[in-house]
């Protein structure tokens, strides 16, 4: 690449899921990531109060205090993932002070005490980045800050805790209770110990006091969200709820009236047909309803080591980026018009049609009598096309009459040159009848 | 606000629906703009082939020579809204020669002359935003190139022409062939006379070049895509896709593979219950399969003046800020932290829960007599709370031998505080049983 390679160090405080999952996407995609930012972004020193970090700190330094990373003259940006409010806030306070770019996950502490640390960020000179703070993979903050910049935001509603989502998910399928559910989701690793965080909406609230600050140009007011958990939801609402058409999510909805801004968290009905009503397990969604862009809504995982992982890394990204960004007309090494460095572009080769892999929904129409069926799989068969569904319908009144019958079949993937050979002999059949309608498919599977 | 207030100039190069909505976005929304940005963004000079104008162009230059506002030195951001690949062309690379940067919406000009488009502007160091060229008001741009920078992207899929996905579900909604409906959405301003460049899919195509190289990390390359028409879509097929319980969408598909990247756009079956599945009419949606975020999705208006002039103004916003910030630690002046300049934050009050207006549910256990539905409704009445639904339920087994029947109500949006005395009257009713059960409810639209 043509810009320096000189690494940008990292330090990070905190190994437990979300820091150990930075530590090893920053491995794991460390040339994706380089062929983005233009440089590496190196872990340099981590910060652990526990004697053995779970995860492999090999050739990084190692510190049972976690301040000797924020004095580290060797790290340039700061990841606090440790969560709390307190030491969090020293570490987060402190690395500001010297000079250090600030990368956080920590919801909690910049809900009640993000003025002040936005404030000494500003007046250092220095980012204090939190992709991870809302909705983990989802890059809502960004979407808001930047995306959305144009729009006159009027409400905010959204998904932001997926333990409750699961939950109530799990209570709509399977017609329980909230505690037999909870009870299920504890037992599965879903649901900490104590869940009062999640299912009384305090983690909620910290995310949508972030949200709405974000949306309305207002300062970070934790205290005057109003906050109901899902605790006294009964089986019998959820399923009453159903039977007229609405869904019960536990929503956080930051809303501008005339009269002022509403802050609320609480479970909420909302139409079934609404695609947040479809947002089920431990996703998270956020619907952002703005002016004139009207309704647009983010989906992804929430939480996790992977997806907060993945929101904490862009941050390091973004941060990476306008350190090495020069000023305009000098040449920029900023964001990449194509998000890759122009000079990492790769070759990779793009397919042609015939060597795509894909299934295949097939209909043929053909002579209504014994065998058809028994040619076209022998055909698919021969190039070992395996076949996942078969749908054979009545014929048309003037098909049946012909003595004609639609025949649809679903194949698992393949490759389309073998598809369209076998399609070739499939047609010449002497029963089929017309030309075989291929429609492809695809599962869209992570 | 305490940054220094010199307006950021724009010029706009067309003012057709995209041109004309983002002039009147950048004066309806200017305050809340000059908010986040620090300094507000004017339009100086606009040029249009056309007699007149059809939007207010009051107090702004107005060119029928396109290339005056080019080489207007009162211009520091070139806005192309003027479509087409010859004459945008022209404007953008002597717009970059003439050191501005460079706003276009224009997916046509980037699918197939983006590579060199890109190289002048790194040569020159400016920046040709196009945020608008995708999906429309939804920064599925920003969320490839920042938001999802720490991800290995395996796949991209949108539905990304609006005008296609509405055909697509009007024919699954009234079981009617393409042609059909193409004639009705043509009546109805939905589709262009000529609509080739929709419902062949070479607008898609377009886009999912962009797509593909913010994803993998290659070259533009848009005459190797593959793309395939709805065209010959019929009502038949839509129904048996359906039964076997997927829906058909027109996909632009982008996927790294081991053989190498394909990039296809055609019609496609998709499981029903994928979220991709539920986004019908003119809206797109984007789903990225990443590691390790896994599946996000991005959702909203793909077209129209409002959506796509908000693209174009946030690049505008994005641009802007770019413009006036500063290096690192000599004070930030860029994207501010919460979205919005630190001294523009407001101070809306958060309204207290009970000055919220929303609507309920309410469940109500009672003595199953004549009588109480009257008393129930009265009280509501009383505090002028409309009812929307109720549903009267046979009691369960127990509760029916008891005499005991459950009332649900659905009302219309009242405020909380009149619901609250409403409670407490019909709580005080001999007849009513226990607590009412009370779960708010929001439709959430628009």
């Amino acid at each position: 690449m043509q810009y320096g390679q000189q690494p940008i160090r990292v330090g990070i405080v905190g190994l437990g899921t979300v820091g150990g999952g930075a530590l090893r996407l920053l491995k794991d995609n460390a040339s994706e990531i380089a062929r983005r930012t233009g440089c590496p972004i190196v872990v340099s020193h981590v910060g652990v109060r526990r004697d053995r970090p779970e995860c492999d700190t090999s050739g990084i330094r190692v510190s049972r205090d976690v301040f000797a990373v924020v004095r580290d003259p060797d790290v340039d940006i700061l990841v606090e993932v440790m969560g709390g409010t307190t030491t969090a806030r020293e570490v987060v306070t402190q690395a500001l002070e010297q000079g250090k770019h600030v990368v956080t996950a920590n919801k909690a502490l910049l809900a009640e005490h993000g003025n002040e640390i936005f404030a000494l960020a500003e007046a250092k000179g220095r980012f204090v980045a939190f992709e991870a703070a809302v909705a983990g993979g989802v890059p809502i903050i960004k979407v808001l800050r930047e995306g959305l910049a144009a729009n006159r935001i009027n409400a905010v509603a959204g998904i932001i805790n997926g333990t409750g989502n699961f939950i109530l998910s799990e209570m709509r399928q399977k017609g329980r209770d909230f505690y037999e559910v909870l009870k299920e989701a504890q037992a599965m690793g879903y649901a900490e110990a104590d869940p009062a965080f999640d299912v009384e909406g305090i983690d909620a609230a910290h995310k949508l006091t972030i949200l709405a600050s974000l949306a309305f140009g207002i300062p970070l007011q934790f205290k005057k969200v109003y906050a109901e958990g899902i605790t006294r939801l009964t089986a019998a609402d959820v399923a009453y709820a159903a039977e007229l058409g609405y869904q019960i999510k536990h929503l956080g909805l930051a809303r501008r009236t005339e009269l002022g801004i509403e802050l609320r968290v609480h479970p909420t009905l909302i139409p079934a047909e609404r695609l947040i009503s479809n947002v089920h397990g431990v996703k998270n969604a956020v619907l952002v309803l703005a002016d004139p862009v009207g309704p647009t809504l983010y989906y992804g995982s929430g939480a996790g080591a992977g997806p907060t992982a993945s929101a904490v890394v862009a941050d390091l990204v973004d941060v990476a980026r306008a350190m090495r960004n020069q000023p305009v007309g000098a040449g920029r090494a900023g964001v990449p018009h194509l998000a890759f460095q122009p000079d990492a572009l790769d070759n990779t080769p793009i397919l042609n049609i015939d060597q795509v892999h894909t299934a295949y929904y097939l209909r043929l129409l053909a002579n209504d009598r014994p065998g058809v069926l028994a040619d076209v799989t022998g055909i698919l068969s021969r190039y070992s096309i395996s076949i996942e569904a078969i749908l054979q319908k009545p014929a048309h009144a003037a098909d049946h009459a012909a003595g004609k019958a639609p025949i649809i079949l679903l194949t698992k993937v393949v490759c389309e040159a073998a598809m369209n050979a076998a399609i070739g002999e499939i047609e010449a059949l002497t029963d089929i009848l017309d030309h075989v309608v291929r429609i492809r498919l695809e599962t869209l599977d992570a």
